[in-house]
């Protein structure tokens, strides 16, 4: 049951959603299709909706509603009470942050996230970091307005990070990543120490690398007529609407495996969007529908990506499609497919580093930026901070700024406060792997028997449907009986290098 | 100069501005990127963009700003009045119309323009008139409720003909295609008399038909930095920014010429929208930097792909391009292509039609759509009746829906009016051409010198920038110096028919 205040502040958030969605359309839009030239235009339509967005989340009206529905709740049943105050707590938290912004900053600030972009676009096609300095510096200069309105008991990083990971906070992370900050360098050195053949390069042309991502999504249940594939920049998934979800990726010829392995991310984060409380839910347009964390998204893309898609098992059936694809096996036999599939050698980017190196290039972002917020460290000397930390935790240097800071996209539409959550997205898929594995079995068996489906059924189950009824931390807690920490990922990384250390050392006897 | 209530309507038009192109947005990635399952939730989005387009448009500030603005005029310049009157008078009659309209009915008009794409869409893969005919109903419904709310001194389909063709009625129609009715046939006659050798069918690949049209388009000074050019079930033409212009076409191995031929028309309309005053204009914005009529901007479209591209000296510049990119050149020589991309004999299909038969479509769809709205012909009789009145046109008999009344997306999206814009296309085309040819010689010696270019140069000095300052008859008259009539157009087109006839004749002959 519900009341009509519900009813009535349920419309309005609807209303919101496909408001906020015609936002998702534009920025789609703008990564995939739209010409260069556009970009000042879609600016203005951004901000337009943007305002409007804020407009209604502040709106006295949405204001009246909301109170109303929290007066309402004691007219529930007993039982549906929980959860409905959870809904409505996250509705109220929204509502007085968004209460504390002015319209003038959330305008400014989405027109400096279109400008950023286009800048960072073009600065990074040129090698340029002076042509995206000043807007880097004016999102700063904006992300830092916004943390002076919220006036929240926490630091600046802290405050801009709340959207993404609920509840974070540096002592935690500090508690989390202290033991990836002591072991992972003993991997990364024990890697260095131990000589290998040196891998001829090889290519792949786009077309057999888009056929392969066609074979993989076909495979994991890819339905045309609720999803679309796209080509962009830097790869990302959203949801359009509840029946409209897409994905993009962007084929490499001389990085044969990067677009096989950005879409069975994407499609990660796509499967966990797909499995939330739909149409057929009561909770559909509720906070109880969304997505809980950036770190929680993570968990479900590294899920497919790294315990899947890079996982023994799956060499050993996909080698055979690789090669009747490519023409050719490159990469050897099946475990020389598993071992390009799982690069050890720390590189220079983040989007196509192996799990060893991964969370090494998140503690350099996440140091970096809360430099950039809280210790003013000077946009221009971020180009040199950049190496000299990729140095320092990875042994590698940039030749140029857009293999070096300007190779993410994230700080082009000033996204502060979100690289952390690749990490805990690492140590989630870990933790909740481990579970599954006790209640159904190996995952390798499961992927070799080419029953992926399986696996999906079990989040569909436990993990998918939860929706903000629990943070990221409590998500992990209630399916596996344990907080969160960073011993499952360790474990789990630990026994599979001694692996592939194993198979590269052979490789090279023979 | 300006005033300042100018200026401030001025702003508020600009926004307007904004939040429609938010709905052209929408509409592309609807009709090129979104899946099927999508199109309920797009539905909402664009009905609230509608909503609130429309809320603008209606408001008592928008009325304030525009009386405010009327009563400035007294303070402008002499020079610049009539300009300024003819401005402000558009905009005064948009806001009357607008606020003839119950928010309601925009509302659902926009609902049931999404939904009878999508059903129409349906229908047509399905060869199943009866998905789509319950939608046609219900906006038929709506516009003669719409029409009942303007309330205008015209006929129901004159009414809803009037934002394609300001001032256009039954009366002046008549007049115009008059000699339609009366010549046409006779060449469709003497074409069918005329025995030809039986061209055998042949086909080229999507991709050779990419490669051709990515030629054309670059030879016609396509700009990658603010066009765009996508795949879509029926092609169009859309602006998305002051620089952001996009097109559509789609390839059909069977009918090898039928995408370079709809680039070229799409190309003519995106060139036209390009020619309009720009943001270095002052009237950008306001009324007259808008195109004028549909008439106009199909007269634009078919002078690319009809007096261009399916000229004699077309296809003698690129019959060696034609072969080179298909690797044979099953059409024969240069006049067997150019006899290949202008079909004689009448078909079924409307964009697939030479222009000998193009006219007769369009009288076809003017008349039941004339029927549909003001003799209540009855939808269910649609599909018969269309194939009665092609028998009797055109002498062909579509032996389903979809290449019957499903053909074309105009009334799933609610067009009414549309269709006799496109004959009004072909004489306004016809009749500038004659004033082009005066002013700087043979067209078909430009194209023979691949200098097309400066086809562009005249239309954008002498038709492109007139904007609004006048309606589609105007534009003829004040460019050629005479009313507009069927003379040139038949004129043109009997000549090139016997040309055409006598080299099909010597061809059997051979």
């Amino acid at each position: 049951m519900s009341t009509a205040a519900l009813e009535q502040l349920h419309e309005h958030q609807r209303q919101t959603r496909v408001l906020a969605s015609i936002g998702s359309c534009l920025y789609w839009d703008q990564t995939t299709a739209m010409p260069p030239a556009g970009a000042a235009w879609r600016g203005e339509q951004l901000a337009w909706v943007a305002q409007q967005v804020h407009n209604r989340q502040t709106s006295p009206h949405h204001g009246e509603l909301l109170a109303a529905a929290e007066d309402s709740l004691s007219q529930l049943p007993p039982e549906q009470k929980e959860d409905w105050q959870q809904n409505l707590a996250l509705l109220r938290l929204e509502y007085q942050r968004q209460c504390c912004l002015d319209p003038a900053l959330v305008n400014a600030l989405a027109e400096a996230q279109a400008r950023g972009y286009s800048l960072w676009q073009e600065a990074k096609a040129s090698q340029d970091f002076s042509i995206f300095a000043p807007a880097l510096e004016e999102l700063i200069r904006l992300r830092l307005e916004q943390v002076c309105q919220l006036a929240e008991t926490r630091s600046p990083w802290e405050t801009l990070a709340q959207p993404f990971e609920p509840h974070i906070s540096h002592r935690r992370l500090g508690e989390l990543f202290t033991p990836l900050r002591q072991r992972l360098p003993h991997m990364v050195e024990r890697v260095r120490s131990t000589s290998h053949p040196a891998q001829p390069p090889w290519t792949m042309s786009r077309q057999v690398q888009h056929n392969l991502c066609g074979q993989l999504l076909e495979h994991w249940g890819f339905d045309r007529r609720r999803c679309v594939l796209a080509t962009s920049p830097h790869p990302f998934s959203t949801t359009m609407g509840p029946q409209d979800f897409r994905i993009t990726n962007r084929t490499l010829t001389h990085q044969p495996l990067s677009a096989f392995l950005a879409t069975a991310h994407e499609w990660g984060h796509s499967l966990y969007e797909q499995g939330l409380p739909g149409e057929d839910s009561p909770w559909f347009g509720w906070p109880l529908a969304e997505a809980t964390s950036m770190g929680v998204h993570e968990s479900q893309s590294l899920f497919w990506e790294n315990r899947l898609a890079r996982s023994r098992a799956f060499s050993q059936v996909w080698a055979r499609r690789f090669a009747q694809a490519a023409g050719a096996a490159p990469w050897g036999d099946e475990d020389g497919l598993w071992v390009a599939m799982n690069p050890l050698e720390p590189g220079l980017t983040r989007v196509e580093a192996g799990e060893l190196s991964y969370c090494l290039h998140v503690l350099l972002r996440y140091e970096l930026e809360t430099d950039l917020l809280e210790h003013r460290l000077p946009v221009a000397e971020l180009p040199e901070r950049w190496c000299v930390l990729m140095e320092h935790y990875l042994g590698v240097t940039p030749s140029n700024v857009s293999e070096g800071c300007l190779q993410d996209v994230h700080w082009s539409e000033g996204l502060f406060g979100y690289f952390p959550s690749y990490a805990l997205g690492h140590l989630i898929s870990a933790q909740l792997a481990e579970a599954m594995e006790a209640d159904i079995g190996p995952m390798e068996a499961h992927v070799a028997a080419g029953e992926e489906h399986r696996l999906l059924a079990w989040l569909r189950l436990h993990v998918h449907p939860l929706g903000r009824r629990v943070n990221g931390e409590q998500l992990v807690q209630k399916v596996t009986g344990r907080s969160l920490s960073a011993e499952p990922f360790l474990h789990y990384l630990e026994l599979k290098l001694e692996q592939l250390l194993t198979i590269r050392t052979a490789a090279q006897h023979r």
